[in-house]
Parts: structure tokens; sequence; C-alpha cells
């Protein structure tokens, strides 16, 4: 099969599309014919030899896909070959095929094209499980989601929106806050303008910037109020003022899904599937895509997220 | 009525036993005739003029004291003049009469005198909130508890040994530690020769020292781990490490029980009256009591805690 390989380390240039031996099944697992797959922050970092797949991941990255199941392997049940399926990854995805544990497959859901599906599986396992798992935002709460915009962002703005939240984002340009407005979102923070603090407080804040925020998000949460922090691009380690945080009985959360038990993952996706599938199904929670290339252009893909100037996700199709 | 007053703020010495009007009962509230209070940390700080009543609450220090009641309130049902009580308070509990919530009310146990029952609400309701509502503390799961010979590591260790948790705690002395193993400790570590975080990893940490052993508590938390904070004797502002915290999808709360809402203690004590009441009826946690002292002797009852040689709680009998 084709997959996208790291000869080594270094910018977009090392992506090196390349002819490899075919992924299987394993035992408890269904082989995906894979249709798309989607460009996530932690493959930027993957390539740059910053995050290294967890033990027993593909080598390849590429953390969800859609496709068609094509093999099963031994003990699956409740799946066939030619389902439509898309499925979050421990890696793997940049490719033709790829092995995934079944209780993280979830069907295409109606109404949602193959190809788009791709785009649906890190995004709702990460705000379903941040923003309403852990920090169980509530209607007539107030969220701030930093990187309104991205994949992430658009698809906490709705599902946060429909569960009647108050939902506000920072964003980096005025074409962003009005495409975050559009998808339900009440005020929209132009970061490189104003200061978020001021919009707040929040009961849910979820962040992706890390240390550079740290101390700001800490400072715009109300009283109970929940930080879930979810990414680092703005540095690992900020001063936390712990009298602010317990003045507010407060709490500071970070997660990641990739390292979780398959256990875990697939309470998650269960969860999804109950919780967010039927709204993506309605219609009301829709997959934002940015643009779709092929698996060829993945150096420009990563450009394109690299550079901040997308908005939702950028998939590739192989 | 007699009440202990802060003409100034400063060391022991500005303690000030005066006459002061009778305290009275408003709606919603019983008149306690005071049998004992007992001194908190949190009593040095206001001493010092670093912790203000919240808005509403007496002038004169005192978190929790037990006593008689001897008035109810407009609109007071299910409690009588006569009942022996103990209370969580906002402040009042160093004088011979303080009005009290009614939800911030509870029996004294069977078993447990009168003036001993002043050591239970704080202790109390601080474990149970923090370590078994808010931390979620499992059977089989490993505390950590720094001070494990406060009031509140006295009744934390009894209260996770009875859960089937292992407890670790550190002390200041071999004196300490002894008694922390009585009380049920697995570990005792003396934090003057060695480091915690090697005795680790924690599921849950009770933590009183705040920024000093952030990075350290950090260090020490499991998967999963849940630090709470609930006081900074070690400092205000910490450095926290969020890639440590995203590896191990952990999380830092911080909180405190004086400022909260009325409901929020009502609803806290409730659950201590069915959670921990009985097994401190059965005599399976019991109050460590240091001493117990005359609310005369008030300044030297703030010397004993200033200088951390007590195990339990200190006591001011009126």
């Amino acid at each position: 099969m084709r997959a996208v390989t790291l000869p080594s380390f270094g910018g977009p240039e090392v992506l090196t599309v390349a002819d490899v031996p075919d992924a299987t099944a394993g035992p408890g697992e269904v082989l995906v014919d894979i249709a798309a797959t989607a460009v996530n922050r932690a493959d930027l970092l993957q390539r740059q030899g910053f995050y290294n797949p967890p033990p027993g991941a593909s080598p390849y990255p590429g953390l969800e896909c859609s496709g068609t199941i094509s093999a099963l392997g031994d003990g699956v049940e409740g799946w066939a070959v030619g389902d439509q399926v898309c499925a979050l990854l421990s890696g793997g995805g940049y490719a033709e095929k790829v092995g995934v544990p079944i209780g993280q497959l979830l069907p295409v859901p109606a109404g949602v094209s193959l190809v788009d599906a791709a785009a649906l599986p890190e995004v709702t396992c990460t705000v379903w499980s941040n923003v309403f798992q852990l920090a169980a935002l509530q209607p007539g709460e107030q969220l701030l989601v930093h990187g309104g915009t991205s994949g992430i962002g658009t698809c906490a703005i709705q599902l946060a929106a429909r569960h009647g939240a108050t939902v506000t984002v920072t964003v980096g340009s005025a074409a962003k806050a009005e495409r975050a407005l559009e998808l339900g979102a009440t005020r929209a923070v132009l970061y490189n303008d104003a200061d978020f603090v001021e919009a707040g407080p929040f009961d849910v804040i979820l962040d992706n910037m890390g240390a550079k925020y740290l101390a700001r998000n800490v400072k715009a949460l109300a009283t109970n109020g929940r930080l879930v922090v979810i990414g680092m691009q703005g540095g690992v380690t900020g001063e936390l003022d712990l009298s602010q945080l317990m003045a507010k009985r407060a709490a500071v959360h970070a997660t990641s899904l990739r390292a979780r038990p398959l256990e875990e993952k697939a309470a998650i996706v269960g969860a999804v599937l109950a919780g967010v599938w039927p709204a993506v199904e309605a219609g009301e929670v829709k997959p934002v895509i940015d643009r779709v290339l092929a698996l060829d252009e993945v150096a420009e893909a990563h450009r394109v997220v690299e550079e901040s100037g997308h908005i939702g996700k950028v998939l590739l199709t192989t």
C-alpha cells in the first residue's frame, strides 16, 4: 500500500509517500480501506520529531480516517466487510489501509459523504470528552473556545450552542470571526486587538495555547470554572496563581486522546455515537472542511495547517 | 456575651476577649450556646489581617463550634431548643453564642462528648468534599496527604483508610509519623529527610502547601491523578508544567469552604451526615484532639498552632 513515511524529521518536505507493506487487522480489529484522513496539529509535531507514536501504534501519521471495511480480524462481531465507517486512530491514517480496534469505529453518519466523515472523529471525540464529559458544560453556562475556527473550535461552537451554552471564541481575523458567529458563537474576540479576559468570566475554557494563556485563562474563569488544556501551542510551563484558583474553587485539567488505553477510547467513541451522531444526522452539527487535497499533496496540507489560515479541517484523500 | 475580638491585626497578643452584644438567630438560623470551638489556620490569617470574613459573616474568628441550641429563628423546623449540635461557621465561633444557618448544623455524634464534637465540622466537611466528592477517591487508590497530623490530615487518614485507599502522609517529625501510622496511614514521609515524589505515584493528593509543592505534586501524580489544594502555607504562585499534566491527563483543583454559598455548604454538611457520621458513631473515625484550652487562653492556642508542634485539633472552651 501507499503511505506517508518520515525518513527524517523536519519541515513539510520530509513527508514522503512510499510503498510499504499492507496494514493488517489484528484480533479485535477491522481493516479499513481508507477514503480520507485529516491533518491534526499533532501530526505536525510528529513530523518534527516532537511527538512519537505511542507503543504499538502505526509509524505513519494520521489520527483519524474514513473508509470501507475490507477485512475482519479475529473475534470481531457487529461489523461487516463493506461497512462505511470513520475511526479514531492512534496513527496510520496517512495511508491506503489501516487496522482499527472496533472500539474506535463509528458508522458514517447519514447525510455526510464518505470523504467528509474523515473530518469528524478527532473533533467530536475531543470536544465531547473534554467539554461535555470532563468539564460537564451545562445549558446556560459560558464557554470560551480558543482557536474558534480550528476543527475542534468549529465543532465545539456547534455542539455547545446546540446544548444551550453561550459560546465566546478567540480568533485571528475578521473572516474567522464571521465564520465563528455563523456557526453559533455569540462573541468572537480578535486576539490581536482585545483581551479575552474582558469578555469573561467563563464557566468552561477549552484551551489550545497552554503556558502562554494560563494566567489569563485562570483570571477569566468564573466561580467553579473549569479550564481544560488540550494543546500547548504557546508553551508548556506557566505560572499558576493558586489563590485565584482557590477563590474561584476552580480547576485546571490537561488531557489528550492518543495515549489513552483502548477501553477509554472505546468509552468515548460510544458516548460520541450516542451524544453527537444524532445531531450530525439531523444536520444540526456539520463537519467544517477547509479543503480536500490528495495524499500526494500532504506537504502542502501541512503548510496550510502550519500557517493557520484555514477554517475547519484539512482532509487528504487516498 | 464574651467573644474574641481583633482591635488590631498582628501576633497572638492582639486576640482580645471582650464583652460584645449577644449574637442572635436570623431567619433560618438557630442560636447556639457554644461549648467549644477550634483553632483553624484560617483564624491565624484572619488575626494577621490576611483573611477578612466574607460579607455577612461574624467579625469574630471561629469557623466551627459545638454547643446547645438556645433559640430558634423564624422558619426553623427539625431542630429544638436543647439539642446538642456541632456546626460549620463562616465566623463567630470564638464567642459564647453564635447564630447558625440550619444547613450547617450537625447533631453531636453518639459516643462523642459535646466539647470534642467541636473538632469535627471543619475537618470532616473539608475532607469529605475534597477527597471523596471532588477527587472521588476510589478503594484501592493511592492518597497522599500533606500535613498528615493536622486536624485535616488525621481525619483524611482515617476516612481514606476505612474506604480502602492506601494513605501516604508527609510529616515533620518521627513522633508525628508514628501517630499517622497508628491512625491508618501506610507510609509516613519525613519531609525534611526524603522527597515525597519518590513514594508516588498518587491518584489523589490533598495539599496544604500551595506553590512550594506545586511542581513536585504534579510530578507525584499518577495517570488520571487529582491534586486538590486547600491551603497555601508555602506560597501562592507556582510553576505548572502542563505537558506533565497532559501526559497524565491529570487535574489541579483549589477550593475552600468558607466563601461558598449557603446551599453548597448545606449540601456538603448533608453529605457528611450521611457519609461520615455513621463511621464516627461506630468509633471507626475519631476526632483527634491535641489539647483543650479556655477561651481566655486563645493567644496560647494560636501560638501552639503557629508552631505546628501539635497533632490534631486545638480546642477552646467557653
